[in-house]
């Protein structure tokens, strides 16, 4: 297995890391003959790339990618498509000075204990550049699922204590890009934007939540009892650098709720079978049933901050490491797009796999 | 792929359901020549069957199981292990009631979108029966990391809106038998279990959350980008039935944490790595750093309630739904040995992962 | 992996060993809704069965199995099916002679190499009588691919040196039945029963060659590069024991063909693009065209024979073992409807793919 | 699945077709801390590339590979390494003329039934070229392999007629690289040489026959019953272009044997057990028995002809195709690396696999 792919029928394996040559994704199983929307993609590369705004890390990469495999005047082939994007920021920085040490609650300490050796140049693979090649692949699955009338919308929805209290059906989900912290609810918005500038101020970083709504996916995708669709969507979203929790539907909330609160009355209108409340997710049993499916996923303050904090090298020696240059006070705007990516990818290929069994 | 089956390495298949000659698992891939502690097993199918105490649901299972093959001379020969368990609970149930009807946040609805075609006793295979196969493969997964040293420890931190305040190292774990509801907090653990008898008598359910602990796992285990520890995790607990959240570490309490306060300092004592502080939950860059590992998963309150519902039947009709016989009020008491089994099988399974890429 | 699943959509997996309790296979990904045809499953477990002619071992198994999960009222329900098959022959055989000692040319070193301990019961895993569980499970398939009007046939071509030398399209094959020996050559059948006869009489044991042809599958099928339909028919046949050898269309024989002989020229009728000769064997470039697939596999003389032999135990020292009891003559005859098994389940698995990505 | 990769633990997938960027492979666990020997990849690409000798196609491309990612300071990291070979035979060449057509025993008929869409330029992701990726990924493997003392050699031992008499034993293996063909017996590869450009000459090709011995490698690799490693090598030799057919030990000759003759009798010399003779290819139950393993593979003619073929269009209309410029008369002597390459990730991957559950 070896961990770097995702998905079995549209099946993704990315590559690369945040120095040497770039990063990319190899995409196994893209439906052949689609007409592949190259400004969508690089749309979504934009949302996710570094210095798009004020409060996220101004570190400069064009993040352009090219088509290396798999489309031909224009379409895809259905053969192996191959996305890379050219790491370009390589100004002489020195990461001498964090060679042989380990970072607080970054993955230097546990990839030196897996592998015995590690590429320290700016995370390496844990680096959550990498992220920007599954975005390329997400973008794909995105337009894919759009065609069959499948939207995957994601926002923010916290930054540290400020807390939407809307559920989304309440908001608008057009105002999304109307601030940089990608928050509809645009009188929490700026005091969310003020709050990570301050923290940002402070060489701290802080955490957030993302939540997402999938609209007009059918019923019946999920392969239960183990690839239930929620749990795969639950791998997807922890697969992501950073995330620390995900919960569908009611989720954690759902705990102190009756059942007699919490089941979901069930009607039919003109054949089309529904329920009058939606605390299930969209999801029953692992199956979908034709509701929207929504989730929340979050994440924890960025690891590296610009304070003096206190580790060990490889010596086993007590050292003071701090943070240099630039930093992210704040992941989840940019987190946006990678959780609509992981949840697009889950989809279409359970989409595919419904489609290989139903009769 | 088809979902019954979970792990690489260590791979189990459940089949069966509530209802037919019983269920089963096949192990493929355990270890050879391990003497098994059937008694072992059959204590921990024990802690998840029906009928075990006053709080649970009073079906009667004996939940006895037969080892079909892999197993000579009491030893694993390294073959697929069949474990069967009979369903004995025959007695002539009427279900010709809810034959041709959705009960509302049940699977019936979504098992008939998928399949086109479901068998309606019990809830088939979309039963929580379904997971004692799992707890039989768990016991034995469990049982080989209790040779390694790895101990893994469930208990339940809430139960409706009772909810522990200590941390896992604050509580006695040992304690966790003590009471039928398996929560080593003595104080709270008779509130829940009242509380519970309360629910039960309204014909209602309830919610809860379990909490896990893994100790002794050593650093490296994990596969990143995708197949982090701690999402493979996740994606385990997700498909344990009612399952609605998992996060591991600070989880959504660390959403609003700053770096500085979140992140592990770390220290080292005769040549061992270790941090201060654990927000981390054993698990950095999706690798175990050799701490404890620890997360917590939502539990919905089970579907099946002993009060009216509105639903609709196949035929798009209004029907009204009422629960009859026994039901679960709550089902975490029971989901303790569920959540261990599929950390074990997750842990088990990294851990021969890790083997065979260690030089 | 571990070895004890087959395919990806429709896998099975199978447990069990020539003793203990018996054998099985639990069948992931059968599509529901189908009604099965128990008698056409029992009729393959016959073919495949011992004691079924004076040709082939006169060992008793009855061979009947249970449905122990994933059909309900005749129909499959989507979910696993398990199938189980006792092992009823259980006098007090001794096998204690041979607990010790490695049979040449059978597995037991390599078991006991592999993995430090074994079942030494008439081989344990590693006895053909694991492919009865196959065929359980090949029948359901086959029986799926006939409604979709693809046949598979495979008979006897070849017995130590009597090899028919009509070609597949020159012989009857509905004569595969007429004799004990399923070679559809009426002339060479007779010869190859007394054959076998006669070498049976020596103790001894000769090999053979077993010929398939599938018949109306369509174009599309197949998986390049890696996962070409011929590949996987390939691997699917050297699975089965004692199978030495694989090959499909001209196979060793197209190696001393000229390209302007080997092409197979094309034509056009009616929209349905066809081939005038077939040494493709129905497959270009890894992908099913239409045309008949042939193929042709090969098996050594069975290991276990009546006669002394040199060999060795486990502490180093030589032995001479001498086989006991019934022996099998020649594998060929029984191995007819576990080739058409394997060849079914790869043929299915991978309509089903076709399905998931054609648009 | 989507088959272009291959392998479990040691993973590669590869992208890329004769024209657009270039093909590549990602390799997915490839153990960390390896020194890489650069020059020995290029070595296996060079025995591979078109343009070598005067008996393969004439086709120029330099094949000079770039790491794209998985190689620090000239070790692997245990991330993805990502090999990336430019197309560089971009002349302005005319495809035109094949666009709509399909050429005979070429996979353009069938990838337009599949895909319903093609890269008709040079055969796209169906042209050989693939192969280079591969070999490059394969020298990886092998000079890991080579570390663990196992060796990977094959040669040429039959074009058209011309038969290579001797066995691997008897043979000179040192010789293989002497002659351009390939082939150990210098006797016989001048005449090859000769009756393959005399094949060219006439505008037409010939198959051949390519044997492999694998040396060193330990008992205990295999995992039956179905992922035997017999039958995992006859896959990775059957996903080779033009390869029709497998075998292994004795293979189809061992057909017409007794059992009393190909039985291997054991000997033990040192608590080292070893056969005598060795029908068993080096593989019993489909594990190895530390024997040598040796298999032959059959390769046809080449489809691409320089005389007139009967063929159809896209239209359905009969057409004459010709082949035009270059062609490959005989693919054996370009074979020999790759069927060493598809030998060595398998080996690799099961070495890894049987590393994972040895205790």
């Amino acid at each position: 297995m070896a961990g770097n792919s995702f998905g079995t029928l549209f099946k993704i394996s990315t590559f690369g890391a945040s120095h040497g040559a770039g990063i990319g994704v190899v995409i196994d199983g893209c439906p052949a003959n689609i007409q592949l929307d190259i400004d969508y993609i690089q749309y979504q590369l934009n949302r996710r790339k570094p210095g798009q705004s004020a409060i996220v890390t101004q570190r400069k990469e064009s993040d352009d990618f090219k088509i290396l495999s798999g489309v031909f005047e224009g379409k895809t082939t259905g053969t192996p498509i191959c996305l890379f994007i050219e790491n370009t920021n390589h100004k002489p920085r020195d990461y001498e000075h964090i060679k042989d040490i380990y970072r607080p609650s970054h993955a230097d300490f546990t990839y030196q204990a897996k592998y015995g050796f590690r590429d320290y140049r700016g995370g390496g693979r844990s680096s959550a550049r990498e992220t920007a090649a599954r975005v390329a692949a997400g973008a794909i699955a995105q337009q894919i699922l759009i065609q069959k009338g499948i939207t995957i919308t994601a926002y923010v929805s916290q930054v540290g204590g400020l807390k939407v209290k809307d559920s989304y059906q309440q908001l608008d989900l057009d105002q999304i890009e109307k601030t940089v912290v990608r928050c509809p609810d645009l009188q929490l918005a700026p005091q969310m934007i003020d709050y990570i500038k301050q923290v940002r101020k402070q060489g701290d970083t802080v955490g957030g939540v993302v939540d997402c709504v999938i609209k007009g996916c059918p019923s019946g995708l999920g392969e239960p009892v183990f690839d239930r669709l929620h749990a795969e969507l639950g791998k997807a979203m922890l697969s992501i650098n950073a995330c620390k929790g995900f919960q569908y539907g009611s989720g954690f909330d759902g705990v102190d709720m009756l059942g007699s609160q919490h089941n979901d009355p069930m009607v039919a209108k003109g054949g089309v079978v529904r329920t009058t409340s939606n605390y299930s997710g969209g999801i029953q049993g692992g199956i979908s049933n034709g509701m929207d499916i929504y989730f929340k996923t979050a994440f924890k303050p960025v690891a590296t901050i610009m304070q003096a904090q206190q580790s060990v090298n490889y010596q086993g020696e007590a050292v003071v490491v701090e943070g240099r240059g630039r930093h992210d006070p704040c992941v989840v705007p940019r987190a946006v797009p990678i959780v609509e990516t992981m949840a697009a990818l889950v989809i279409l290929d359970y989409w595919l796999m419904a489609k290989a069994y139903q009769s």
